[in-house]
């Protein structure tokens, strides 16, 4: 994308994402729709919905070839991201705090164009935390640009993790949990990314789907973290799979344990 | 302790308590001295230390008689604070987040009267969050009253709990995971009764020493949070101990999951 074009994509991106979140945070004086979806503390509310379906509206209208992947509505599932431009959509990150908390939730888009990353923007929402940029725009935090990982050993560094993973030691967690710092766990991809991309953790441990990762891929592979699946290998991004974001030395350490694991995944 | 000395103790310490965190903020400006305390990841810095000493000499001066229960430095140990006005102090709560972070963690201040809660603070420093009063005085964040705990069932609210524990599943801890709504670990008491005393966690499974227990202590069980043993007795504040911090349904429950538990605590 010629370079006017991408300042034009970031600012609509920033536009949308801010009004989405302000009807967001209108909706959240009304009593909220809460329905489950493949567990009981798997949730939606119409609040995700509502918003996933103005993103649609608004790519729709200025990016009508673009495809879009998206967690809530008729529009889920990945195609081919490696060809042309893609939006993947997360209309609430986070859908869990969100309904308990009322914080620690945000809004997440990530742009992929010819399957190589363009732009990305996570909002923290209650924060009023924006995350934004991309490889030729840099990575900001709000209007204030955000520095390189720290590139320093697993012990070192503060780790978060998927509770279900580190309960059943999937992939020899636990042996990780040890050599770290020690576990922090936040209960959204979205606000897990902002502490990574902040410097207030180092790793991400979990299994997260095509809308969970896109924003934050953008985001922390700009800032010099790797992202690789538990066999050390890249990420496909088109369906929920286990995925380590950490820069490269604790990366190194974290799949050399994995690697020592007998569970299956 | 009369109504008008109430109010004077509550006054004092929230000046003490501003005044140590503006202190702490400009010390964050350089950089910190970090040691080492029982293991790699127990950690104490040259605020917590400066931190507490400050405490201590404006509680010397102005409650000459009383006992302080500190952290940190020469005050270390608990005598019997149900004779006469004791102060629990924790400089810094959350000294690892307070390193890597720079932000969750906390100042807190217990202060007991013959063994009777009298007036907690517990000081969000970074975000600026004052939780804060007692049985006589209600309990607020910043200068807005706090509503009473929901008491509901485990299943619909988070937990916040130990990493350690829920990875050996101490005393099934596992079990009490898969029952409530999930688990958040953020990594400092203050910061975790913060959230409790919001409504954004409903439960607490740690081990906790006094000067962790005590501010939470007054300004949870205020709002109808019940602190109980693994073994459903009182705790007793004289030592390290493991606890439970819930309203009583979602306590009833964890008791019950705990009292089949087989492991040793």
């Amino acid at each position: 994308m010629e370079q006017e074009a991408l300042y034009q994509l970031s600012r609509s991106l920033q536009k949308w994402v801010l009004e989405a979140a302000a009807e967001t945070r209108k909706k959240m004086t009304q009593p909220l729709e809460i329905m489950t979806k493949s567990s009981r503390n798997d949730l939606v509310t119409n609040v995700d919905c509502a918003n996933q379906a103005f993103f649609a509206e608004q790519i729709k209208a200025e990016y009508p070839m673009a495809q879009l992947v998206g967690e809530e509505g008729a529009n889920v599932g990945a195609g081919d991201w490696h060809n042309g431009l893609t939006f993947f959509v997360d209309p609430i990150d986070g859908t869990m705090n969100f309904v308990k908390q009322q914080e620690n939730f945000a809004i997440m888009i990530g742009v992929y164009e010819d399957g190589q990353a363009l732009f990305g923007i996570i909002y923290d929402v209650m924060a009023d935390q924006l995350f934004w940029g991309g490889p030729q725009l840099g990575i900001f935090r709000n209007e204030q640009a955000l520095e390189q990982a720290a590139d320093q050993p697993l012990s070192e560094g503060l780790i978060c993790v998927n509770t279900r993973m580190l309960v059943t030691n999937e992939r020899q967690l636990q042996q990780v949990f040890v050599q770290s710092s020690g576990v922090r766990i936040y209960g959204s991809a979205g606000i897990t990314f902002a502490q990574l991309l902040r410097g207030n953790a180092q790793a991400y441990i979990s299994k997260l789907a095509p809308w969970d990762i896109a924003a934050g891929r953008v985001l922390a592979e700009t800032l010099g973290f790797q992202i690789l699946n538990f066999d050390g290998q890249p990420i496909s991004m088109v369906a929920k799979e286990g995925m380590i974001i950490a820069p490269k030395q604790a990366m190194q350490e974290i799949i050399a344990i994995m690697a020592h694991s007998k569970t299956a995944e």
